[in-house]
C-alpha cells in the first residue's frame, strides 16, 4: 500500500534519532531548563538575526494553538480566522474551551485577506461590547489547502493588524513547506518582523514530535512558561523536544526536509494537470487536491492510502500528502495509477 | 420624541410595583426559596398541565443562555445556532467562556430548519473527536427578526432533534409575542412538550426583570441550582423575580402584554406595506424592519428614537420596536411621519 | 417569628420604591447608558474627591467578584483570600470557573494579615511556573465575621500589595455596616486610595439589589463593560441599579442603614456579654455570634428565625444578623429570650 | 556530580529506542489508532484480567490529571486532594484553569484518609448548592512524600468513594514504584476495582514519555477522545506513546524499573537511618527525605545533585531521587559523603 494520506506517518529523520540514543543516559535537568533546549533556541535564533526573540518548544498543534492563543488574549478577546483554519474547524473547540470564541471568515484559496478582516472589525465595533473584542489574526502557512502567503500578502496582513490594533499569529505546523515553496520571496527573519508570535513545525516535518513558538512582540514574552505548565504543554524530559530542534536545523535538514516534500508533490500535481484531473486547489507545498470520480476513485483506493477531503455531487476531492521521507519510487507508482485510472469514465 | 428602540425602555406592569410595596417589609427566605417563587412556579406549571416541570428564575436573558447551555452540555459538545440568532452575536461570547463552540448556521428568516442541522451534525461526525460534537440546537421564538415558528416547525426540529439525539432549547425573551402573534397555533403545554428547555422572557414583556427558565427533560434537571449559583445567577433576593412573574401571570398580564405589543407593531408594519416600503422581513410579532433612504432616515431620526439595524448599499434597514405600554397615539404619530416620509424620495 | 436569619430578608427603604414608581413609564437607554446611573455615580464619585474613578452596577455580589477578578487576571494568576472569605466557600466555585485558584489562607478574626500573604507569595516564588502566581488579595469588609478592618491594617495591605506587585480588591457587600461601625476610622475616599478595586454593596443595605464597583486603578479601567456583558452581568433595564444607589446615596440613607443595623445588633451583643453568653466572634458590625447549649439553642429556636453557623462539640455557634429595617421592638423581645435562655442551663 | 534530583533526568530503557528505530520509516495510522497502541493496550489489559477497561496514552502529568478531570466532573463538581497532592500544588492551576475547585484536605503521610473526605464531604452539604459539590477523590501511589497506600486503605478509600457517591481517581505517575514497593500488597489488578480511572506512568519509571489512562468504569468511558483532542492531549505521531508501553510492559521492564529504583533507595534511606539523620517521611519508594544541617547541605551539594524539598527552623529537608538507571556506584558514593557529612553538626 502507497501511503499518501499524511505527512505525520513516519517517525523522524536519523539524526535526531542518533542524538537521542547518544544521549539517552546523560543526566538532563527538566521543564526545558537544559543544554539541548538552549542549544536549539541558539540554532534558531540564528535565522532571526535582526530581532532578539523567545523560543519555547511544545509537543504538538493544537495544544500550541491553544496555548499561545490564551497566553494572549483577555477573555472578552477574540480570534480571527478563516473558515478553513485548522483552530476553525479540527481542533474539537479547544480554542473555545480556553473561553474565546473564534470568529470565522470566508478564505480565499484557504488565506485571510485585510479585507475581510477590516469588514468583520468594523462590524464588530458598532455594537462594540454586546460582541467579542476581534483581537487576534490566526493565519496557517501553509495553509490548510497547501497554498502559501507571499510576501506582499503577508506585509498586508501585518498592516491591517497594525491599522487595527490586531496580533498577527502564523500557525507553522508546515512552516518548512512553505518556507521552501517556489512561491515564497520570504525568510524566517522576515516572519519575525511581520508575526507577533508564529511556531515553527517539527511534527509535519521530520521530526517526531515538537513545535518551537517564537514570540516576538515583547509584550507577549512574559510568563509564558505559567501559561505552558498551567495549560499541561511543559514537557518533564523537555529535552527530548530540544533535540528535535537541534536534529531538524542541523546541516539546514528542515529546509531539506520541506523541499523534497515540496518537490514530490510537484510532480504529482503537473502531472494531474498533464492528465486534465481538475484541481480542487493549485497547492504550492506538499498537498495536492485532485477531484476524481467515483470509479477513479475506487481504482486508486485499491493500492494507495489517502484521504478523501470532500464530495461535491458524483465526484470527490481527495487529497494526497508527502512528506521528507517519501519515495520517489512511491511517486512514480503513484503517476502510473493516475494515468490508468484518467482513462476511467 | 418618540419611543420605538427597544422593549426594555420603561419598567413594568403596575401589578408588579404594587406586589412589590405590598411586601416590602415582609421578612423572606432567600434565593428563590421562598412562597412567592413558589406561587409563580405554580401559575406558570398551571399552564403546562400534560408535563411536571422545574422552573427557576434568572435576572436576563444573557445570563439565562449562559447557565442553562453551561448546565446541559458536557465540554466538547457545542451549540447549533442561527447567525442571527443572540448567543451567536450580541452577548459578547459568554458562552465561548463557558467552554462551548457556538456553530453559526445560516438562518431562515430567523429561524433554523431541520436541513442545516442535519448538514452540519453529519459533517461534523465524519471526523468524529477532531470536531466538536454538536449537541444542543437553540432556537429564538420569536425569532431575532420578529418570526415566530409555527407548530409545523417546531414539530420538525423536535423529529429532527430525537433523530440524532440532541437538546432544542428555546429562548423565549420575546415568547409572550411570540404566543399571542397571529401565527402562533399552540401553546405554553405545548413548547414544554416539544423542548428540553425553554425560558419565559419577563424582562420585554412587561415585568421589570427576569426570565422563567422551564426544565421539562427529567435528565436535565438535576443540580441546576449549583450551576445558578456558581455562575452568579441566584438573586439573594431572589423572591424579586417571584413578584415579577406573580404580576404577569395574573389575570393573563402576560399574553395581553404581548397581545399589545403585537397588535401596535401591526398596524405600523400594515403602514409601510400599504406605504410600499420595503421591508427587511415580515414580522409576525412587535419588531418592524422598514428600509428607507438616507432622506427618510434623517427625516424620522428627528422625533423619533429607533435603531438602525444593517446598511445595504444606499438603504438603511431600521427597526421599530413596540411594547406592552406603547401608547397608540404614538403610533399614530408614527403612522403620520411615516405617510410624510415616504414622499421623499 | 422574629427574623434575625440575614440582611437581605426584606425589601428596600421607600424612596428607592417610590423613585422606581416614579420613573415607571419614562422612555430610558438600556444597559445603564441612561441619566440614572449617570446621577448615581456622580453622587459615589463625590464621596471619593481625591481620585477620579470608574463605576459600574452589577445586580448581586457572586457575580461581582466573578467580574471583577475575571476581569483583572491572567489565565495563571490567582486569588489570596480568607479561608473565612465569601470567596473561598460560598459562592460554588465561581472564582475556579473563571479559570483561577483561591488560594486560602488562615484567617485572624476574618481577615487577611500581611504575614500571611508574604509567607504564602514566597513560597509560591520558590517553584515560580509550576505554582499559580498570587496576584490579587481578596478581603471583605466588613467581614464575614463581622469584624472591620482598621484604618491601620488596611495600609499595612496596601504596603504588602505594593512591596509584591498585588492587586487589592475589597469585598463590600456589607460596607456600609463596616463604614459606619465604631472601629471604622476612615471613608470612601481613603478606600479608594487603598483598594485598586472595591464595592459598595446595596443588597445587604437598603437596596433591592445591586453592588456598585469602583475601580480606582487606571490600569484595570478599560474594558470592564466587554467583561461584564460577556458575564451575563450587563441588566438590560441597567437604570434600575442606578435607582437603587440614587436612592442609598440620598440623604445618607446608606450610612443611616448601616448605622442602624449595627445600632441593633451592639444592643443585643452587650446584652450576650452581660448574660456571659461566650462569643465565637466580637463583632464590629451587624452580626452577632453567640455560643449556645443545646437546650438554649431549642429555646431560642421556637420564636427566632437564625442561622447555626457551627457546632462546636456539645455547643452551637449560631448568628443573628440585623439590617437597615430591624425594629426596636424585635431586638427587646430578642433581648428577652436570652434572659431566659440564660437561665437554662 | 551525583544525580539524585529526580527520576525524570535520563532517557528512556533501550527496549524502547531500539523500537523506535525499528520502526521508524513505517507508515502508521495517526492520533493513537495504531497497531503499536492497540498491542500496548492488549500488554496492559492482560495484567486487569477481572475487568474490561479503556485505555489511552497522553503526554505527561499535568495534561493527563487535568484531561481526565475535566472528562468526568460536571462545572459545579470538585476535586477532593491531599494538600500535599500535585493537582493541589505543582500543576500551576491547571484543574482550576478547567472551572473544577480543588479542596485541599490535610495530609497523612502523603495520603488521604476517609475521615477527611466524610468531613469534608458533610460540611460541603450543609449548605448544598451554596458550595462546591465534592464528587472526585484524588490520590497519588505512591505519594508526592514516596509513601504507597496499602490494600487496607485502598478498600476504605473505596467503601467511602461509594458511600458518598464519589469517584476515585489515581495518579499514577510512580505506579511502578509503588507496585513494586515492599510494603505493596495489591496489583493492578486490584487497582482496576478500586479506583474508577487511573493511569500508570511511564515518564518517571524508563519511558521517553507518557502515561497510560485506564477507565474502568463504563459511565466514565465514552468520548474521552474528544476531551484529550480538545485538550490538546492527542497526538499526531501517536503510536510513539504506544512504542513506550510496549517497551516497559515487555519482558517486565516496568517493574524492573521500579524495583531497582526501590532497591537504590532503600539503601539510601536504610543508612540515613543507621546513621541517626531524621527523616522527614519514612518512604517505600524511591524518593527519600533526609533532614540535614546548613552546613550538611553545603558539604553534600558539592558532588550530588538534589533538591531542597522544605526548610525548618536552621534545617533543610533534601530530597534523594533514584530512578530505573540509577547506578549501585553512585549510590556508594553518596552513601559515603552522607557518612562524612553526618560528622559534620
Amino acid at each position: 500500500m502507497l501511503f499518501f494520506r499524511n505527512d505525520y506517518g513516519q517517525g523522524c529523520i536519523q539524526d535526531i534519532l542518533d542524538l537521542l540514543q547518544k544521549i539517552n543516559l546523560e543526566n538532563v535537568t527538566g521543564y526545558g531548563m537544559d543544554p539541548y533546549c538552549t542549544k536549539a533556541k541558539q540554532m534558531i535564533q540564528s535565522y532571526i538575526p535582526d530581532l532578539e526573540v523567545d523560543i519555547h518548544f511544545l509537543v504538538g498543534g493544537t495544544i500550541t494553538n491553544q496555548t499561545i492563543i490564551k497566553h494572549i488574549l483577555k477573555p472578552f478577546e477574540a480570534v480571527l480566522a478563516c473558515d478553513s483554519g485548522h483552530v476553525s474547524t479540527h481542533e474539537t473547540g479547544s480554542i473555545e474551551a480556553t473561553g474565546h470564541k473564534v470568529i470565522m471568515l470566508p478564505n480565499n484559496n484557504g488565506k485571510l485577506t485585510p479585507e475581510v478582516i477590516k469588514k468583520c472589525f468594523n462590524e464588530h465595533m458598532l455594537t462594540y461590547e454586546h460582541m467579542v473584542y476581534p483581537k487576534l489574526v490566526y493565519i496557517s502557512n501553509a495553509t490548510e489547502f497547501g497554498t502559501v502567503y507571499t510576501k506582499k500578502e503577508l506585509m498586508e496582513l501585518r498592516n491591517i493588524c497594525d491599522e487595527l490594533g490586531l496580533y498577527l499569529m502564523m500557525d507553522g505546523a508546515r512552516l518548512g513547506q512553505a518556507l521552501t515553496s517556489n512561491v515564497c520571496d520570504y525568510d524566517l527573519n522576515d516572519i519575525a518582523k511581520w508575526c507577533d508570535v508564529f511556531y515553527i513545525g517539527g511534527t509535519k516535518n521530520g521530526a517526531l514530535m515538537g513545535e518551537a513558538v517564537v514570540i516576538t512582540n515583547p509584550s507577549l514574552k512574559p510568563y509564558f512558561r505559567f501559561n505552558m505548565k498551567q495549560n499541561g504543554a511543559m514537557m518533564a524530559k523537555g529535552w527530548l523536544l530540544g533535540v528535535q530542534f537541534i536534529g531538524l536545523f542541523t546541516n539546514d535538514n528542515y529546509f531539506t526536509c520541506g523541499k523534497h516534500a515540496n518537490k514530490m508533490s510537484k510532480m504529482i500535481q503537473d502531472e494531474l494537470v498533464s492528465l486534465k484531473y481538475p484541481l480542487f486547489m493549485k497547492s504550492d507545498t506538499n498537498q495536492v487536491f485532485p477531484v476524481v470520480s467515483e470509479k477513479q476513485f475506487q481504482y486508486l483506493s485499491q493500492d494507495i492510502d489517502f484521504e478523501v477531503w470532500d464530495k461535491r455531487e458524483d465526484m470527490l476531492i481527495i487529497r494526497f500528502v508527502t512528506s521528507w521521507c517519501t519515495k520517489q519510487e512511491d511517486v512514480d507508482i503513484l503517476i502510473q495509477k493516475l494515468q490508468e485510472a484518467s482513462a476511467l469514465e
